[in-house]
């Protein structure tokens, strides 16, 4: 059996009993680790588990499974990933090899930013398409993200921004000398986001986004309790001008309001704000939100 | 400290260990039973966590909340919910409430069906908002989710479509007399949800809808594993033409397929279709998807 377990979003104690039980008979143990992180290392999750685990990159999860696969006909095999098999990055392909090779699969479901986000106070029910962005270059600037978040700002449902990850990239001149030497992995954080925002906002022009008058919601680490995680909420130029020690280490990710946003969800975000003042006066003023008195 | 605990969507073997550990410490343990279901009973749960549970029904969770966080200063306290505690019903009441009497809370999350949703095949990252629909009764039809599906189905995105669940409901006869006599739990099932969606559409006639080039997804009892998962794909008079027990008991749920669909998406899914050629050729003819060859 092929077993792809979803660990959640914080640290070993997020795998479900179901989880477990399928790690601890597995006869090999892989970690997906190029799409998200967990808030501990892969040492701790081996002295949990006792057992090995095989770091599985991109390359090998996506276009050498055979190697994960074999054997998994007559053994189990584990596939380990952040969050949920199928959240923010789909493991459809590896699914779909493993039926070629009639190897039997079980997903095995947990928490992932795509519903766990709910913890910032808006009902995932009014979200709108999910978007990513990526780290913008000199040269790549790409801002398909952009149209996306203007349908959803037509309608008036929320938006969740998920925010690149950089693991195991190469420099481009190690990558043209041909030279195994991997960058330090970088996680894009609340203040380049608005800040890649807020540029493509002044290049495109389409009145999308706006600095004072667009209200968001940063999450940091969801999932980690009240000793990790961190939600933090304000106007795009608060967001940039807050000190980015607020927001914390990786990962992070952002939510955009819709217009469409309820009086209920303005009250319950706004204990995150930063400016409890400006939230509900934005939330007023431009969403059009009737609030009881504060 | 408040806790409230998602469960997962099967059985008492998809909480999570961090779950597990604070059910265990808890001083009372409740269960919201309203909203959705496990596979299992209270019985099975209590035997298996060692303690009784209270049931909550809709009343005390968001009217008389105070009886569960009595005391909650002081000693553990645990909610527990199906899927995630932000997932298809959020539970912030509760929250502001426990934050308005000053109890610290703690969010434990789990997977919800938006986001197992994904084991369809379709990405969660092409879903726009989602719907629910709730059972018609010969003077009651109300047809918003129409709308959220036409603006959906407008941009191209997928729907979920969550599906009614009536517990705890009286007769009218039963409330007239002020009886508190309870009819049995009803779910709505698959052929009455497409039903119900293809007399809207013949009621609003905005060609959102169309029995025969429309694709969906049935979901039953997601996260269940083989023994008890199905999924299955068609069109949606394929759907309502299938045996009942195609899709077994519940929970169902149902997703809508969106104009940009994926290839890789519709190959994933057609692994599930009553009937593959159908569906590849509605997804090439309508949908425009350009497949390889079969």
């Amino acid at each position: 059996m092929f077993y792809i377990i979803g660990l959640g979003l914080s640290d070993e104690q997020d795998v479900t009993l179901r989880g477990l039980n399928a790690i601890k008979g597995a006869a090999r143990v892989y970690l997906e680790a190029y799409t998200s992180i967990l808030m501990i290392d892969k040492e701790r999750l081996e002295a949990f588990y006792e057992k090995p685990i095989i770091l599985a990159d991109r390359d090998m999860v996506e276009t050498q499974s055979d190697e994960i696969l074999a054997g998994a006909k007559t053994e189990d095999v584990a596939l380990l990933v952040v969050g949920d098999p199928f959240g923010a990055t789909t493991h459809t392909d590896i699914i779909l090899r493993a039926r070629k090779l009639s190897i039997p699969t079980r997903v095995i479901h947990n928490a992932s930013i795509m519903n766990a986000a709910g913890a910032c106070g808006l009902q995932l029910y009014n979200f709108g398409q999910t978007v990513s962005l990526v780290f913008f270059t000199e040269t790549w600037r790409p801002d398909s993200f952009y149209d996306r978040i203007k349908e959803n700002w037509t309608l008036g449902t929320h938006t969740l921004v998920l925010l690149d990850i950089k693991v195991k990239e190469q420099s481009e001149e190690n990558l043209a000398r041909g030279r195994k030497i991997f960058e330090p992995p970088r996680y894009m954080t609340i203040p380049t986001a608005v800040s890649q925002l807020i540029s493509t906002e002044e290049e495109r022009g389409e009145g999308v986004l706006s600095p004072s008058t667009t209200l968001a919601i940063a999450l940091s680490r969801v999932g980690g309790g009240v000793d990790h995680e961190r939600i933090v909420a304000g106007t795009l130029q608060e967001l940039l001008d807050a000190p980015p020690e607020m927001f914390g280490s990786p990962l992070h990710s952002l939510v955009l309001v819709g217009k469409r946003v309820h009086p209920l969800e303005v009250e319950y975000a706004g204990a995150y704000a930063i400016n409890v003042d400006s939230w509900r006066r934005v939330a007023t003023e431009v969403y059009g939100c009737v609030l009881d008195e504060a």
